[in-house]
């Protein structure tokens, strides 16, 4: 996954205090936690005794918030957001969305996609709303304001929402009065509970709670509401189902590697997937190397499992950030690359072993192989430790479109020799469920498999742009 | 009106061209010369064959764009925006609002004030409305969508709603397919009509076509909307009347000097306030200064009437801008004043009359006629080119509250007291026609007398807070 | 003066307290009054107990420093400066400029020109000095360095620096224990003495004096070296002599109205300049305008003499600011200007007399004249309140080369023709001494006459752009 | 090396170019592949037909230069810098220095640091010398400006300079008309020679041309001055000597792994002196995790030379900048930590040895040992892969003051108790030859063992902070 930007899952983070605590702060140090999941922007929303404040823009959380800033953000209760975006670049889309209705205000943070979005914003404006983002979360307030009035609080609201509300997603809501966290009935996307001292938190991975010193408690199961208010904390569970559809690739690529979902560590699932790729596609060489970041859990299981010796091959600058001055297309041909650098001592002579986590356009690919082998690899051998990209994904696994993506336009062979690669391998399919040993409620695999938990609809699911490849492939 | 931030008015632009035209360029430098109507903060959208884009932030317009934002904003058609604001300094609050709603998208720009803006959003919100914004636009936006769907364009939907909406308010409308400008029925705030080549125009104020060279046309009557499309310029007249309320404050302090609205010159309506002065409160002087740079114009009028010499006695710093560290207040008090300073060779050995166009608070006055004594002045004498304000403004000539206004607490002759003059008098009531001479269709003088030109409800009209006041002073 | 950029002079202040004072934020708060002096950059030194910090950027005054700059720099003394630049934008030049030498650390702030620049910098550099700035200041440095091992003190190590240094400055220097005040033998730019409580303050202009509340004592005299440290004020007058050289400018363009230089209010030198010319060029007009803000002193002055009725004519936008985005030509051809409009109703139908402290390169004459035409006046009519440019400047009034000077290049009549003017006239050489009544000392008028107080080095001197012109004017 | 802030060394980058090639682009991306060597400023200056003009600030690569400054920036040669800084944070001290001298313009980039700073600019001052930095390199402009009055050449000056300057340093010099590498004669800091097509190229680092697709040529040699101009490439070996005294910490800690300095990889030094751990300080353990990023390489070597299988048992968050608002102390205190969290299922029942480079004030490992522990770690042996610091270096491994140095304060086993390690090793000395195998001409590891190359003035030998150390240790 070095080789395209995919659509990263945003990041949620809340908490709640009866107690003394710095809530914008700790909300700071979370997101920066969570900054991996969504570098467009970030945001901060603070509850200071029922009046709810807020503070969102462009950029990673270090940029968007200062010392003033965040003591201006004052409360007993906060919630977070950092959000990925593709090609739109809104600032209006930025989170915590903070909405005024009929019974007060709302701060909503949001992580996921819906099944139809299309159809219920046309469902809304019918009914006279208008939009001021291209955000689900405008959708979601929406609906909790006309539930709301129809029920007896906020929680209620949420609930009914979630019920109608078809896709993969987890959200928090802070009112003036509470907290409330919930997932989408098929738990698409994670949101774990965690306390620090007599504070209540909500967090979409765990490295969160890590970082701030805080406890994880559980999960918050698929479907359920939780609520954090001054009584404590409590679950409605009227929506929850044993059936789960987690996004599996949370843990081969969104998740940091720190953090346990569902009670798998997401550093074990991809030792799990290198251990799997060494048995299914094994090969005679002389070091296992990763690409940084996401390539590097998954090549030190595979080197376990083979017995190849692990090595670092491929150094990545530690500087890398997102306002960098991009080389240009000539400088990029005259091999000026300020990304990745090849360890030329640890390769030359050897038969190397190179681990990603996924591919999508293959053009670094192309590009490390030919390094490697310019620094004196005898022989490059690429795994990949996940199956191949061959049905869209609608719930935040934005691969791009089908002609981007080289898994559609090319068989597994064409691509080994597009590479310039000795071999090349993909994780199988029936592997996945190692990454997860023991999980029985199942996940969403459907980029990989086309196995939809969840119906799309018709204008969505003109998208099937894998037809060609299906059975060619392995 | 140098003591005190008066709610100044918003100010509006709007540009159609069927030919090439730079149109985001000619709205930042229209913008530019309405600044004075606000500068907490500044936008721009633009009508790309039929999408709107936009870009707007809190700041001057010189700081909210620059040259890469500006080619980014290409169209053939444009609105801007300049906003006041009193303590609410929501990022989100800026305009134009742009929002999507079920016919597609609209961006709107909005100067004034509604007679009744808690009541319209709580009717929209038991109607499921959620609001982002603390602005009287999202009302305007989320009416027109809901008259939209009753009626055939954009336009018929805007009369309907200004027939029912209450309020002093002037407001552009860019659909994919038109820019509409529109006055509410009794024409509070002014707008008007220019055209520069092939390309019609609307501004809030004629210096606006005079910046980019474009001619003055007409100003949108009262009540009118007007269409400017791809077949040329037409206009509504059904919500149009024969009465006006057209706010006499914007020839006091809104507008700029240079503006014409409505047939009158602002500059010489000032000078005839200045005169009417002379005539209804003479003093026996040696020169006339004018506090800069409100009270420049009435000061030249009072030294025309009355012959005593016109000079300069008072320079400010021509730096002066919002983002200065103020002196703290022991440093003013140490006399540290970095806006103003007197003229010694002026005013010394003189009998000094001393012009301004209103009194807010009265701390300003006071220190003023202490550094002209200081630097000489053997007499100070001011005038004042308004009224007393004694009733509240519901429509943007926002005085503050009744604790701050000095002429609530004090009668005519008490102020003259504090402030160490050796007279005062302010511009009295029936004079105030001199400034509009030969206008029937009346204005809104309100503040001055209380008529109000359309019915407060009684949520709003709990604030009167001159009782004390009437019949006493003058 | 409105149609090029002068040569501004820069702004110095200084102040030595013994006392609990702020010396930062009156520095600050000082300098923005100056800041009309130099709006490229900006720095403050303070003395912190011997330790000299300092902060200085390109920018104006309130974008240079914040509160927490402001803050840091705590100390019992400062010095402070405004710096105007023309082509060169070296932030490195940004003064104070601070070194260390054998004896200590230095900080100084310079306002002038040097008659032999390139020639000072070549003997330093034949002895081994290297340069980091274009700034002459660094070359005061060097000489205060040098002189000071073979005196007792900096005061006398600038005595004779001043002696042997040819040029027309103002400098401040501050060291561990004192702060020092000093000006060329003739006096070329000004600099004056006040006090603040126990606070002993120096400054450019006396403006800034009032600006913080500081009392005016007297002018540091041509050649005086003025010393402020814990013992109090010590003058040294070696260097003193009766002949000044005082730069007229500054009365005609240069300082604030509201300055009062060797004893003559600016403010009552242009208007004096403006009734010399009233007499000298008479005309029968309807009413007087002046050019803001440069041209208004002048335009009062000769309405007073002539008792030809003064107006307001032209109306500049206040927010004029310098990181504006200029028009493009085309937009300036379409008439698109943003700085000055014609207030139509003064001029509608008059003989309109219109007057300005200067021309340079006359673009703007020929516009603003074709203005007022345009908005009805029957005859215009303009009046330039100081004698024609014949000469170069070596010792800061930068008008430009021969090629750009109109009065280069064209006679009085021919100007007239090209603007349009129905006459014009500039002040005659022998009022000049009008402006300054009583200055029996002289001063500088070199840019004018040709009489320069001090030899200018054949290299420079190779610049006699106004041959032709000789005798041929006026 | 993660609990201090240790003097990282400045980076250089030179580039010259006869033909047509984008310099300050190139530049730039160089100087991003050395940006671990300096996060304080940075600088480019670049020689445009022998106008050298320059852009240096505070701050990062990305945030220093933008695409505008950049695009203006341009030449046939360039130097950038890098610059570390402990506690002075002057803008002025950025790099590289651009001076005017009697022979016209010098940039200069040095990385290093002089035997005698302190009697180097006294020299000079006596000599009539102004410094305006705190820096070093000032002074080499000073010498090479006085020099190079005696010499036939700018490189001549260099060679004279480099023989009488005490030190261990590295520089660049651009002239008009060259530019020009040297190394001390020691050769203490590194510098190499690439080159890309037809222009030649130096750097601090070999990473530094792989950054930039150029082929490495060899390093300079230590006394060695190497000019590039329009005729090419020469060489000045007049100070080159077979002893070198490079500084053995650019293995341990300086460089960055994938650079070649010497003929040895950096990273393979590092995986050889973890493999020389695991010799001398074996242990019984089940995973071997090195502390990111500075310990991971030396955690390798340790797992191959053991046979322990290599983890990750910590992961550092990779958006760590230095903007970031730090953790109040009350904050870490309650476990709120940003930069490093455990992987609990790597850890969790094993017995650990955890690797990294060196302690300084040894806060973090006492913080890392206990949430080890607190992750389920049964034991945790600690190593370090360099020698215990107990001399004070003088040329750039600033290790600070012996207050805070550790391993002045407590003995090994008295270290291994604060931080609750089951066991503590350090590299023995005798082993750091194994980091560069081979290598006869000597390096310098003062900080190790005392062994100085060079005779340290008096003043500054006072700070021998180790005495009572010496032999209690190991």
């Amino acid at each position: 996954m070095n080789d395209a930007k995919l659509h990263e899952e945003c990041g949620l983070f809340g908490i709640w205090s009866n107690t003394d605590i710095d809530c914008s702060h700790l909300t700071y140090y979370a997101l920066f936690a969570l900054q991996h999941r969504g570098q467009e922007s970030a945001g901060i929303a603070v509850n200071d005794d029922g009046v709810i404040i807020f503070h969102k823009d462009s950029g990673l959380v270090p940029d968007v918030f200062n010392e003033v800033v965040l003591n201006h953000l004052k409360g007993h209760a906060a919630i977070g957001h950092v959000r990925y975006s593709g090609s739109d670049r809104n600032r209006e889309d930025a989170q915590p969305l903070v909405t005024r209705y009929k019974k007060g205000t709302l701060a909503t943070a949001y992580n996921g996609s819906l099944a139809d979005p299309v159809g219920e914003r046309a469902r809304l404006e019918a009914d006279g709303a208008i939009f001021q983002t291209t955000s689900d979360t405008e959708i979601i307030n929406y609906l909790l304001a006309r539930e709301r009035v129809k029920t007896h609080s906020i929680e209620d609201a949420l609930v009914r929402v979630l019920r109608s509300l078809k896709g993969g997603y987890s959200l928090l809501v802070m009112s003036p009065r509470k907290l409330i966290a919930a997932r989408d009935p098929l738990g698409y996307r994670p949101l774990c509970i965690g306390k620090k001292g007599e504070s209540f938190i909500f967090a979409s991975e765990s490295c969160a709670l890590d970082a701030i010193g805080a406890t994880f408690i559980r999960d918050v199961e698929p479907g359920e509401v939780v609520v954090a208010d001054a009584s404590g904390l409590r679950s409605i569970r009227d929506n929850c189902q044993d059936k789960s559809a987690l996004c599996i690739f949370e843990y081969i690529y969104f998740a940091r590697p720190d953090s346990v979902i569902e009670g798998t560590s997401v550093y074990e699932a991809r030792v799990q997937a290198g251990r799997a790729l060494a048995k299914s596609a094994p090969v005679d060489a002389d070091i296992v190397i990763g690409v940084p970041d996401s390539g590097i859990c998954a090549a030190i299981g595979f080197a376990e499992e083979s017995g190849i010796p692990y090595g670092t091959g491929l150094i990545k600058n530690r500087y890398i950030g997102r306002t960098f001055i991009q080389p240009s297309q000539k400088m990029r041909e005259e091999s000026v690359d300020i990304k990745l650098n090849v360890l030329a001592s640890t390769i030359r002579g050897k038969r190397v072993v190179i681990v990603d986590d996924s591919i999508v356009r293959g053009t670094t690919c192309r590009k490390l192989i030919t390094m490697l082998k310019k620094a004196g690899a005898t022989e490059v051998h690429m795994r990949i430790s996940s199956p191949l990209f061959l049905w869209p994904c609608y719930f935040g696994t934005d691969v791009g479109t089908k002609e981007e993506l080289i898994s559609y336009k090319y068989t597994v062979p064409e691509m080994q020799e597009k590479f310039g690669a000795d071999s090349l391998s993909f994780l199988r399919i029936e592997d996945l469920e190692m990454l997860v040993p023991g999980r029985t409620r199942g996940f969403c695999d459907a980029c990989f498999t086309g196995n939809y938990a969840i119906e799309i609809p018709a204008n969505r699911a003109l998208r099937p742009f894998q037809e060609r490849r299906l059975g060619e492939n392995e």
